[in-house]
């Protein structure tokens, strides 16, 4: 009898988050999936996977042995077992100062820096601190939809701004200027840009920063492809410009380390007005950190031998043993420090090599157009002319099809802001990338509209 | 002129989010670091913690080799750099359900399996999905105040009811259904118990589960202690009542293997009427790990050898290439299958001796009461009587003193929910722990109000 209460006449209590369900819904993964759902499986052909932003188990990608010696080291050291701090090591935190501050005029201290579990994290917390009840958030068109999924999630309206395709993809400041209002908070600039494959002049950076200075908003500088350059704008750090206007950057190892799943980010104030303290922009990031997971200690680090560090989130003391005296060495300043140069310039000099492929191969494709050649990130962006094109009713159509038809699978423009656009990456093996066009070239044909 | 808009005005439109910040102000930790903050930096003793709960940097505690060797070789396969799927690697998912359903009468799914960022980022989770305009969720009192600390952020009351001192730390069903109304929607047991050191009875657990049913509420389970179980109550997981009504386990390797700083924890729905599912709590936890950071993808595994699962969250495919023909083995499998159980033996057996050390040597002193000697976990609860202490107002205070003249940290009951107790740490090395209850005896002695 006592089963027999609400629960047994059907009527529980609990239920799921409806925001989360749909906060879900929206991702590039989602979209991919639909994609693949139309994949031939009698296809004797290998798929080229020409829609993915990971390409670590591609062999010309393969990480630095040197990195994976620094996080083997870490791990048999049995010094970061226990819990990090919230806001990341002390040692990691000055690693990653250190290593910004290479491109910066002036010094980073490690106080400016708080580690996340990839550059996922650092956008969720940098979009959670800033939702609030009617305020709102610019964002770049075309751009990266976790943005859109995380603000949506928390509340926080979205508005997009304009990325324009014959001018390099530079921003559209009147359109930022005319979608602002008062209950707008930040911007959000990706540079190098995904999905555009872009990377901005430094003179168009200091504009947008002079935009956001006199509006009174936050730019949040997404920098997770930093460095992977291959054109004629060398990679400009927004951070050079935080004496105009307080700037938030973020990045991670992910993409210059080809280590994704090793979930290290970062959220770095460049501050040097002390604005983002005042505002509380800074007690809310560690806020946020307090009540939230970490990445693993061992991709941090303890290099200055102290290991009472590692145990800040429960307080542990210095309670004396052998190895303390020990000299510690930590993954994060051995990957930063220390990775042989000529690892980065193995993984430019690919992503140049397939970044020409593309397009060139794209100019052979009358239906194709790409507004400009990539220059950084691992994405172009290129718009599908589908007047030229038989049977084909958008992007998302073109995509199924060309998966079912050719086992090529690429990312609808939709998914990331520009309907009849396709993003296509180019961080895969030089002769699939071929591979690939060869087929994307003969679908376009075959469903070439007829004079 | 162009920098004299609203801001050089001084009015910047972005600031922090106060919830966030008020969120972190209620951990364990912060009360720590106040405790901390008492230290003498003239005492030459070494400080003895028994305020933490990672004993990871103790030799005694120090995780297997097995374990070491299996996150390194995960490393060195270069297998296990990408991105994860956001619900976990399939093999890791598989691994996790065969672990766990070696103590249930029926066998768990893998889809019954998400995995997280430690535990940590579970309760996220299940208090994040669970969380609507005027719900609320009952916690126990004495308790884990991470729970309290998230639901305040994500805007979840709650409510508390007691466990019970005088009967093992049993919980108060009369309070449970006298808290309960129409807005409840889960309840929250903990064990083996973290702060009490408790372990429920199988009888005990049961009738939680009828009161649950009878109130149609859902059942959140935090076994992160499994198994840390040394008196005359075996562990019995929760689950083994899901045909009554619906559970929510939460576990990890953290505490198990000593290793919370690997990160490593899981969500396990035990759900055999398919509740969760219907209710839309399965989809609001797959949407909440859509939208947030994953656990490192080398903690995780892929050892059924199909590399392309490591891709799901960008929808990699099936890309030729050599090693997908080896055998590839991840660190949850070998961890979670092969640890050898010595290891686990001898971290039960040191536990038991130091909740031995603690409970007896608790006798000696007049103003503290350990209502029930430790049978799991690597907590107590210990009442002060502070009728017999001169000068000592509360267990804050108690705490204060004790670090400032006898440099041992102990956390004050408060910060768990219970004004005038402490929580004390045994996971430590035994003769640490005997050096520690000498001085906090010596500072009672010191302190004890004459007669």
């Amino acid at each position: 009898m006592e089963n027999e209460g609400s629960a047994a006449a059907g009527k529980w209590r609990f239920a799921g988050n409806e925001r989360l369900t749909l906060a879900g819904a929206v991702t590039v993964r989602g979209v991919l999936d639909t994609i693949k759902g139309n994949l031939n499986g009698n296809d004797a052909r290998p798929v080229i996977p020409l829609g993915h932003g990971d390409p670590s188990d591609f062999p010309s990608f393969r990480t630095s042995s040197f990195a994976e010696d620094a996080v083997r080291a870490a791990v048999s050291s049995a010094k970061f077992n226990g819990y990090s701090s919230t806001i990341g090591i002390p040692a990691a935190r000055s690693a990653v100062a250190e290593h910004l501050s290479k491109d910066l005029p002036y010094k980073l201290s490690p106080d400016d820096v708080f580690l996340t579990i990839g550059c996922t994290q650092a956008l969720e917390a940098i979009v959670t601190v800033l939702a609030r009840p009617g305020a709102n958030l610019l964002l770049p068109s075309p751009g990266f939809p976790y943005y859109e999924a995380r603000a949506g999630f928390s509340g926080l309206e979205v508005r997009h701004f304009d990325l324009i395709p014959e001018q390099d993809w530079e921003v559209d400041l009147a359109s930022v200027e005319a979608l602002a209002d008062e209950n707008t908070v930040a911007m959000v600039i990706i540079n190098p840009g995904n999905p555009c494959g872009n990377v901005f002049k430094y003179e168009h950076l200091k504009k947008v920063v002079e935009t956001a200075r006199k509006l009174g908003i936050l730019v949040i500088s997404d920098e997770v492809y930093d460095h992977l350059t291959f054109g004629s704008n060398p990679f400009v750090p927004m951070g050079i410009f935080a004496s105009i206007t307080p700037i938030i950057t973020v990045g991670s190892i992910s993409k210059r380390w080809i280590v994704p799943g090793w979930r290290l980010g970062w959220i770095v104030t460049n501050d040097p007005d002390g604005i983002l303290t005042k505002q509380g922009i800074v007690d809310s990031i560690k806020g946020f950190l307090n009540i939230s997971s970490d990445p693993a200690t061992f991709m941090q680090s303890n290099s200055d031998g102290s290991f009472s560090q590692v145990y800040e989130r429960d307080a542990e003391l210095e309670f004396p043993k052998e190895s303390e005296q020990d000299e510690i060495e930590g993954a994060v300043p051995q990957i930063l420090e220390n990775t042989p140069p000529d690892f980065f310039q193995k993984i430019v000099s690919t992503l140049k090599e397939t970044a020409d492929i593309c397009y060139e191969r794209s100019k052979e494709i009358p239906c194709i157009t790409c507004p400009s050649k990539p220059e950084g990130s691992m994405f172009v962006m290129m718009k599908l002319n589908l007047s030229l094109l038989e049977g084909i009713n958008d992007d998302l159509d073109f995509c199924c099809k060309l998966a079912k038809e050719e086992s090529v699978i690429v990312l609808p423009g939709f998914a990331v802001g520009r309907r009849n656009w396709l993003r296509v990456t180019f961080a895969i093996e030089p002769s699939s990338l071929d591979d690939g066009f060869l087929r994307i070239k003969a679908f376009c044909q075959r469903h070439a509209k007829k004079p």
